[in-house]
């Protein structure tokens, strides 16, 4: 087996085996943007959140009850999906005791994070000793090929955006439901650990060694009926110092018929690299058409997707309004949905479907 | 430890430490494009090659003395140098008998391809049977951190490509020797297995796991004095259908003051992708320069570096001079040398003054 691959003591993210209920972690976060594991979660797999635990300096909550490793088991709970990330991806020591303790007290460990379970010797040992499973759902297939380049068959949209974590992911759910309600025949397809959590399949794009990653996006959406949509959680942004080569492999493989950008409206910098002003959304459609030309060359922009969760209502409505006349696209909060958000769907199917008669 | 990052029975790249010399292995290729590393052994490392190996049916040839992994012991060979790549990076059956010949017969296994030498049990076994090495240039450092986007200080050149495999490297070479001979305090930093073996130290950066690949091209240029210039070898190319994710990172990571274009005027299609047409000059230059700004706003492109290997003198002494009259940049082969590879390396320092200027 290559080395690349390797992880014998890790198993690999099947959501219909994965150990459910949660017992969601938090660890020691102060910004709701490094728990989108969690938040996500919460959202999308509700049936199977138990409850919710953080430690001492945390001020992350999800609004679930609030449940120490021994209380969740009591409460049904057979795994602590650690539900927080860091830049790096590694596990802080300061979150040992209470991951032991979890172990300790009858509960698996999911996680999504770069750094894997089953590296940690104490982990290990503690799994061992205790008959618990180590599940990393980041582990990437074995044998990925290099992209091909080949044109596939049935229909791709890609969620892109001008940043990590704001909305890609939720977009991409959110569109998904919505063609499902219409009766469209269509899959998310998840690219980062807590869609993988969702679906129960996918490829953690971003742990995918680089000379693969565009031939592990064609392999994540694979020829389907004309009729067929493939709704494709983006990753990162074109604009990232950091993800930027992660983002264009993933659109260079998805080939998207169609991308949605995402958007915090709010945001004056990178998440985390202040340095790095956000692109407006004029530059993020231009870029994102630019670069997916070269594979897709019937992509189509089919609106934006604005996170509009600090805003209220009324400001976020008004928003809404003056950036959709602004770029003559639909603009909509998939959060709060509505007739703009109908009309986004509406948009996409339409584009779909321009692209095919092109 | 990392599962990424493992290969317990592989050893890290070190020139200082590899054995040599050489026997250049080249397999059953038919095409020299996929040889490249073995001819870029031969040109920056003649000094270390004893002579070349092939298969039946392998039609490339380095002109070096053809000799079997025995004669090649005798004749002070230390290793065999797998001198070729095929498409995914892997070991084709059909190479085993000589490999294990090589083994059997008092010579080590050097090789950059994906697949590791110590993941086939067979070699493993054999070399452990022979008391034989099995290096793998191509396993990356541990613990890369994702790019942190911080400017840096120093110089920096990268070649960058409009297709794989037609000079990126020998470019980044012969522009570092032409600057050293003029006195200019430089490295060569390889990004590839060629470019490994031949510095004796790098980051092979298709190897690394996407969300650190940017950070792995940070690493390997580190801040320096302000007039020392780091020349760092391009992969890819962002108009490569899979591997535009890796050049891109490579161009946000590297923060190059400049850029040189290589290209292969008379290559009509990308190698291996005949979909795929090349892009022209002006879109690589254009394209290299608008995505390298997002990191390091002043880059320049200097010029271009047009690999005329198939033309006949006349011919390509016409075609540079005409491409530079159409552009308005210098153009050069550097394997032809010569006044306009002067001026190229010219405006290279002059590219780098201004940029530091502005």
């Amino acid at each position: 087996m290559d080395g690349r691959h390797s992880g014998t003591a890790t198993t690999r993210s099947d959501l219909l085996r994965l150990p459910r209920p949660y017992l969601l972690f938090l660890g020691d976060v102060g910004d709701p943007a490094y728990a989108k594991t969690a938040f996500g979660v919460r959202d999308w797999a509700s049936a199977h959140c138990v409850g919710e635990c953080r430690l001492d300096g945390g001020r992350v909550s999800l609004g679930l009850p609030e449940l120490g490793p021994r209380e969740a088991r009591m409460a049904g709970a057979r795994a602590l999906l650690i539900g927080v990330a860091n830049v790096g991806g590694v596990i802080p020591p300061a979150w040992m005791p209470m991951l032991l303790d979890a172990l300790a007290n009858g509960l698996d460990l999911v996680s999504g994070l770069h750094t894997r379970l089953a590296s940690i010797p104490a982990l290990r040992e503690a799994a061992e000793r205790h008959g618990r499973r180590l599940v990393d759902v980041r582990e990437p297939p074995p044998a990925i090929a290099p992209a091909n380049g080949r044109r596939r068959s049935g229909k791709r949209l890609l969620t892109v955006g001008t940043d990590c974590a704001l909305g890609k992911k939720y977009t991409a759910l959110a569109l998904t439901e919505a063609l499902r309600l219409r009766g469209v025949d269509v899959d998310f397809r998840a690219t980062g650990q807590t869609g993988i959590l969702i679906a129960g399949r996918g490829i953690a794009m971003d742990a995918v060694v680089a000379d693969f990653a565009a031939g592990a996006a064609e392999r994540l959406s694979p020829d389907a009926a004309e009729d067929h949509w493939d709704v494709i959680e983006g990753q990162g942004s074109l604009f990232h110092p950091a993800y930027a080569g992660v983002s264009l492999a993933l659109l260079h493989g998805s080939q998207p018929d169609v991308v949605v950008v995402c958007h915090d409206p709010g945001r004056g910098h990178m998440l985390g690299y202040p340095d790095y002003p956000m692109p407006s959304l004029e530059d993020a459609i231009g870029l994102n058409l630019q670069l997916g030309r070269r594979t897709r060359p019937a992509i189509r922009c089919a609106g934006i997707s604005l996170n509009t969760s600090a805003m209220d209502p009324a400001s976020a409505d008004a928003l809404i309004e003056r950036e959709g006349r602004r770029l003559g696209l639909p603009v909509a909060d998939p959060v709060r949905g509505g007739a703009c958000f109908e009309r986004l769907v509406d948009a996409c199917l339409d584009a779909g479907a321009a692209g095919r008669a092109g």
